[in-house]
């Protein structure tokens, strides 16, 4: 899938080396062949102008350090019990990287031990709802052509001095945190808390998000099957729409911040005629707003298909005391049932007879199996984050850069959410080839 | 599917032999072999206890006419215009008996002409939103893979005289009627209003709710789709109630009044622990209610997935003015939302940590494609439809009955609407293998 | 499905009644509500003509018992030890008998224990591959969601007096024989020698096959799913004839002696234009022959798609000695690859350009999961198969006759095969919209 | 999907750059916002090294041209004539490539007219199997969601002479060539004779190989897709592998010289025990070789699973005269018949029971529709191939490097074929998560 994020040029390579500092010692040395050689990197820039830049300013161009097992280990893998912990919503693929961070661990590494944490962070607190699991390859076998985690997951952070001691109490040397921008928050201040402790405990991260709004990550899992999923439903927006008389589908698709999925999917399915997204504000009422170009659209070919990210029009609400979920975000007005009934309500107001049908796929989309892309793209990041954590490193996840594994400090997540970049050739595509509501400033 | 309504038993050959009466007399002779004779007959009845109750009243047992191509005609074929008009909501399969019903007309009959009246019956009203399209082979050659009806759909009837007007000002001498109860209804009068007028024009209609209701009418197309797709809906909420803590699925499926998809996925995805049907009255609250019963399932397994058709526990509702949508038919009390609401009240006043995910997949369910069980069906049922109209039959629609098509008296349709048996195998396994939540009266 | 076999016309209630005396006395009485009377009966013919010969012939009408849960049983359930065993080819839906029956078992009855035999016939035998596993909720919990059997499978029969051994040696009081005709009559000479050693122990089968051509059974599961997953294949044929300059699609789809998959895909995918079947012989050769029909199609569109099931146009060749499968089974010579050939040689002797694709897609077909259609039926017959062996039923196999489940002693599976009828409106249907090369006395 | 191929190392800007010499001048200019600048480029390569040594070698880094609308354009684009071909065997997303184009022509552009040439090449040869048909918004408005092409393909070039003559004689402005390498060889041949002519035709090449092995270009359309359907194959073979006693599934797919769709589908689907890939060679007997080890994995686990690709163990094979298809390709032996036929015998020779199912699913992989990726992937490539031409370049064909688009000469297509990186992860994690059977050198 082409989503072209922005590139994250405000970064150097000293930010990205922070890294370097991240990792333990290694303490034991396989003599084999093939390994990735620890200063492998990959260019983070690939325009030309950035180069230039980069020359100009004298300092070398921002690599990210490629991900790969490595010749030098930290951990004696024999002696090693791994833990495995889901957190925040579902997301097609999390069942894959389990399996893939369980069997690289148990077949490649012959570590001792893999734990599943219970339920998100919750499993690591205080009072857990369920005492963690042993993993082994027979309850792993077929989990990847399932949807959901067979850990269960929760949204919310919880004390880290808790999770340390609870991490202690199961020996863990390694925890595989699978999760969203606040998970690897979490798991940021856990390996500090770690780190403070003076104790030789890694933590590793696997980004999760549907919404592929990872920065410094060009793909998360799950991205892709979600768009599979998303122009299902458009499909079916779709159909409903060309039956009826003036009859408008339309389809509300996850995106909080970033609307990859709701881009992704109006490429995917060429169907989609307006695709509002946070990235682009918008108009609703007046000339040139939605409503008037809808209109004109209904009278150009009698039916009309939207889609509208989560996150898109939140400038059309007022400034209510935002609410925030258990993970700390923020909670959305809900933009899809606004445009539904501000619909309803401009074409009553001008008698025309119309039919919405308003469609949010939203659990059907990130509970299914994740795709034969999203399959295979798991089995790399688990394999990758075993390898990782095998070799000292900590503090840091498993993201990727131009079909390249790479590590990236957990501080990147901090530095702000990946979007589609505004000249990106998906953005542009798709304002091009649908009917363009966005304000003047981008166009 | 195993559907399993009840007997219509109240029906007697009087009735159904209202049929005849509406037969056109045979004009034209076809010297042809393998026709089904006119007096072909299937049993209503196939139990032994119905045949002993009708020998004891000494009438004959009450029989469905046999579907098929007849060797007298009473139409013409090369002189006919044929027009098809699809009613009411999408239905997997419209696609389907459109085309079965061009390309039977067109090939085997070689007709004049097939118009497509567009968007129900409005198309056929005094203020059409479009003219008819003239139907050819190219024009249905791969509709049928296709969800949707390419001719567009509306609820509600037009006036029976209007109506006729249309059908002179096109010259049409064959009607075919597609839709639910009430769009029969409005054939039925149609036909009525035709007959009055002594007029040689033929009204067929083909069954089409996805509700599986019409009664006098084992199976109707669509419904194999519906339960198929709905299954998806429940793997989901199984997904997301098995990953949370206390996470309970809630799935609203259609179902007016009869809950043939409700127990169809129910039986199709045993990963349903209560299915709420509205043949199946039941309680909320108290000891034996549904809050009490839940709250033990989750305490055993710690998820709970819930089905409930829309038409089920409407008498949980007040006696509010009920409103109807344009097809007349009464706007059931979301039930769906209703149950989300309670179930969340009654565990936040126990104190018990929850989290419920309701998805209502309903224009996903009825705008996708046939499935290849549907889709054959409609080739039957189309096809015959066209032969049952050329023989000269009138006001009946093409039904089935034990996998034989029939000819059905329009005038059946209003006897009443067809609901699962409370003694078939089909409910009764539901209510052996899923939490029962029935009243004492039914269990 | 519409399968519409021929009417097992020669029976009589002598044969089918046959159950009566291999039912074992009934020991224990549940004294519940809602239980099914074992004297339900359901008629075997529906047709009017049959109730006529059957008055004049003064004979009752042949009927079937219908299946249920019995107030009267034979076993004292929380001592009773089940086995299951599957057996001969995959077949969508055997996962979904095996849980039913499973689950039926434990929780419904509260058995002591349910065996899963493995690999067939094999893992009653005196070298078992593997010894039996003992079958628990946990292991069946959701594979019903995957293909295949988690049982194992194989070919062929086993000494009957060896398997009592086996069975003695378990201690099982009731084996589930899941399986094709050759199968079943494996179960119908295990149950005969259970009789003649007096033992009680009861054999009960669920007819598996995939060719839907169990005699006195109108449907037999995964052919559902068969047709489904053919219409791909046929899909496939389609888009690939269309492509080239006179191409050809051939599919080859499983149907030994009868049609039932290649009519049901013909019928539902509506791009067949040839549909070969065991029932009607067709030529190849000469005036009326296939490759002419095929010669005059590709000069009207360019293209054609064959759907030939295997047992069709087994006339063609020669009387060489027939090679037989492990279970008995004739092996057919390859009509697909024949045609292929045939076709191939034909058109470059008349000097014409065209291209042929040829698909065998058997393996992927009888591999995959049920459908929702399907997987709600296995649950029927699985819960069936266990209240009918709790009553104490023996030597008989789960059937079903016009939507009810029903008892069918296992001697009637040597009767003959189910086939398409003749004059059943699906086949009739086919020869009327496909092109038809049925030689004349079919016609 | 992760595909990594190795680096296009010996690549200069002086070649990729042929292009700057192919351009037309631009007549046209545009006044408007947010076009791509002509000199936009991306480093070929990025891994430090290669920096290091373009350094070294004190040349610039190797960079590709970006795609995108220009401002500049060549042709006045309302009297412009396109055409588009489709050539070589099938592959999902030709008709999302046909219907981007043309609607890019029509309604970005506003040209007077898009021809399709039908089977081809053939199409533009002396004698065409059908005249070209016109192509509007409707004959495409659906044909994204379907597979196959509606233009028809053939094999094999044409005169280069005969082909320009048929584009004057249509008054073709544009021609876009829709194919392998193959195809882009004989649009590079047709591109050069109009340059000859001194003719203003452009020559735009659109990639496509469902191998994924077009050089300098990371992905092709069409790939993901087979990937996904692959895995289906996969899936049917590990269900028959795991009933029989010693299953083995045997899964053929694609990939004449390039391993990518097996690597691709053994990476997504976890139940893969061999993968045996053109780019790493392995031995059938003796120690270490296939049949040792897949004896060793059937005393370990009774069932294996192995996935081949057509162009593997091609050193197996004798050194008969190999032969050609019509598009020149050597036609490789068949290696899934051959190690059918060698397992087989092996386990036959030591006396050991086995099973081993084969499947070939070529035909449903390439046929079916493109998946959401390759749908989104497609829309941007026939929309960046219109931009391309209207610029003036010509002799070119729309590649894509590390998520953009790009311009590269129709030249490049001869350097060689793209192949699995040797050190890449995917390839490395293919060998460490399956027995590795290749020969020492790539161990």
């Amino acid at each position: 899938m082409f989503s072209q994020p922005p590139h994250p040029s405000e970064l150097t390579n000293l930010e990205i080396d922070s890294l370097g500092e991240a990792t333990f010692n290694s303490n034991y040395f396989r003599n084999e062949a093939s390994y990735t050689p620890d200063d492998s990197r990959i260019l983070c820039y690939t325009k030309s102008h950035d180069i230039e830049l980069c020359k100009e300013l004298n300092i070398a161009e921002p690599t990210f350090e490629l991900a790969g097992p490595r010749a030098k280990l930290f951990f004696n893998p024999t002696e090693v019990t791994c833990a495995i912990v889901s957190c925040g919503g579902l997301c097609p693929g999390l069942n894959d990287v389990i399996r893939a961070i369980t069997l690289t661990s148990l077949w490649q590494y012959k570590v001792k031990k893999v734990y599943g944490f219970r339920y998100g962070y919750a499993g690591l607190g205080a009072n857990p709802p369920e005492a963690p699991i042993e993993l082994d390859p027979k309850i792993v076998d077929d989990i990847h052509h399932k949807g959901g985690t067979i850990l269960g997951s929760s949204r919310g952070p919880q004390p880290e001095k808790v999770m340390v001691e609870t991490l202690l109490k199961y020996k863990v040397d390694i925890l595989f945190v699978i999760g969203g921008d606040g998970t690897l928050a979490g798991g940021y201040d856990l390996a500090n808390e770690i780190k403070s402790q003076n104790l030789p405990i890694s933590v590793i991260g696997v980004p999760k998000t549907i919404d592929n709004d990872i920065y410094c990550c060009k793909r998360t899992f799950g991205y892709s099957t979600a768009v599979s999923e998303a122009t299902k439903a458009i499909f079916a927006a779709h159909t409903e729409a060309k039956a009826a008389v003036n009859g408008v589908g339309l389809v509300k698709l996850m995106g909080r911040d970033s609307g990859f999925i709701a881009a992704g999917a109006t490429l995917s399915n060429n169907d989609v005629n307006m695709c509002l997204l946070p990235e682009v504000p918008f108009e609703l009422e007046g000339k040139g707003g939605l409503l008037e170009k809808l209109e004109k659209r209904l009278k150009f070919k009698n039916h009309a298909v939207i889609v509208v990210a989560e996150g898109a029009g939140q400038n059309l609400f007022g400034d209510q005391d935002k609410k925030k979920d258990a993970s700390g975000n923020v909670l959305h007005q809900d933009i899809g049932l606004f445009l539904e009934q501000k619909i309803k309500d401009y074409f009553k107001s001008i008698n025309t007879e119309m039919s919405i049908k308003y469609i949010d796929p939203s659990y059907t989309i990130r509970s299914c199996p994740a795709n034969a892309d999203d399959s295979g793209f798991c089995t790399l990041l688990g394999e990758n984050a075993v390898h990782a954590a095998m070799a000292g490193k900590t503090n840091m996840f498993v993201g990727n850069w131009n079909e390249s594994l790479t590590h990236v400090p957990l501080a990147m997540t901090f530095k702000k959410r990946k979007k589609l970049s505004k000249d990106g050739q998906v953005l542009r595509t798709i304002l091009r080839t649908t009917i363009n509501v966005a304000k003047e400033d981008i166009q």
